[in-house]
């Protein structure tokens, strides 16, 4: 048996999720049928964190096993050619027989957009999140800091699931790094009247966090948290005392999906491929 | 009657182009069905340019006149409202009685994006051309500026029609500035096997194109034959020789509508509303 690498990028938008399910187009499905159809053989496809449906990725890792005599650049040409536009594979490698992308997966980044202008691109509205009303965003930098280090993330989490639920079955995690940048998009300050709000606000905010894995739904009620801290529904120390809490009720909402993209997973480098 | 003038931005991927058509999804044919559904009237929307199916737009104009006594940014709010988001209305003002957005546009510039990189990100593929195979940076960028200045464009224009035909029915046109410009697309570094076939090649070449007005796919064709000057088809100093032989055949292709994009309309300080 071979042992495969793929690095996917992909745009949810008109997909149900990464994981295969009966009737509905997904990611881990589109990609697995045409794995399956080049080797004939029931390919199993293993990802680094299953993401939802409607969320991106730049920096997916796949890994599956094949008895196939095809190479990494041939199965690369064959999903590209087969797959749709919005499902690529960026790169292919064959990877050491043990290799498996969700198990040895050390850290993962994803980014959340939110965009502040009062009119959406047309060409941004399937990756960002429309919030274009006043925020404190020095306090949502400040507080963003605050999901740093290693924490009891109930309260951040999904009712039930996890993402890579194989793995562990604690609520802590820990989180290398979490910050909130402000972004100035190029050819937005030639429209005056679409420019946010508030004089001197961002066009765009970019929640960025990377952590050794991730509870379900926790990026994105982290994010509801920091805007609730923005409109000053939350204090900055309310974060550490959810983290005690362990209450989800008590913690921001759940973002939408589409401003969230996983941009990248790292392993370590004894685990490159 | 008041004049109302947009500055609209689309995605033309899932549009007929921006001419109203019987039964079929247009850029025109949607604002247009808003706009009379808000005021009651029969407007007549009026563009710069009129966009081929596919073409993309960042800064288009249009004008129409109405009876209405909303105002322009009730207008603006309308229209984003009702219409899908892959059209916005990233401006509106109350102009003068006599504005027109076709006759009193001085300028126009047109982007063209040709992604060089081995695969095309599913966030792009909808905006660029994918031309991965070698090319002659130097030399297009080179035949790039021969576009400019006052020339007969017979051999870079459709058989028939004009961008803009109720204006100008002479095939010379003005270009101020036409320029190849090479993209360092950010993230694509951190990918080896998706950059350009070629060592030292830029991910992404950018064609602008400024100019008082084109003829109907004019800027496709001269990209087409851009490309042909980097494939080594065709001369550098074939471009004036196009000029002088008035003949399309001799030209390089029209290259496919979705890499181009109307980026900006720019009118005299006295029509600027």
């Amino acid at each position: 048996m071979r042992n495969f690498k793929l690095t996917l990028a992909y745009d949810g938008t008109d997909f149900h999720g990464w994981q295969i399910q009966p009737g509905l187009s997904t990611i881990q499905g589109e990609i697995t049928a045409v794995l399956r159809k080049v080797t004939q053989e029931n390919i199993v496809l293993h990802a680094a964190g299953r993401t939802d449906a409607g969320v991106h990725a730049q920096g997916q890792v796949a890994n599956f096993q094949t008895q196939s005599h095809l190479n990494a650049q041939e199965f690369q040409r064959a999903l590209n050619a087969l797959l749709p536009p919005a499902i690529r594979v960026l790169a292919a490698e064959e990877a050491g027989p043990d290799f498996h992308a969700r198990w040895h997966a050390q850290a993962k980044t994803y980014h959340y957009r939110i965009w502040r202008g009062r009119v959406v691109p047309p060409f941004d509205w399937r990756y960002v999140l429309h919030y274009p009303f006043p925020l404190d965003g020095a306090a949502m930098a400040e507080a963003a800091r605050h999901f740093e280090g290693e924490h009891d993330f109930t309260s951040f989490a999904a009712s039930t699931g996890s993402e890579d639920e194989d793995r562990e079955r604690t609520p802590v995690r820990e989180i290398f790094r979490s910050e909130l940048r402000s972004i100035a998009v190029p050819g937005c300050e030639t429209i005056a009247s679409n420019r946010p709000a508030v004089v001197g606000e961002p066009d765009e905010l970019l929640f960025a966090v990377r952590g050794r894995s991730f509870l379900r739904y926790m990026v994105r009620k982290m994010v509801g948290t920091l805007i609730d801290v923005g409109k000053g529904r939350l204090a900055l120390t309310d974060i550490p005392r959810l983290f005690e809490l362990r209450d989800r009720s008590k913690s921001g909402p759940t973002v939408p999906p589409h401003g969230l993209c996983l941009v990248a997973v790292e392993y370590p480098e004894a685990r490159r491929v």
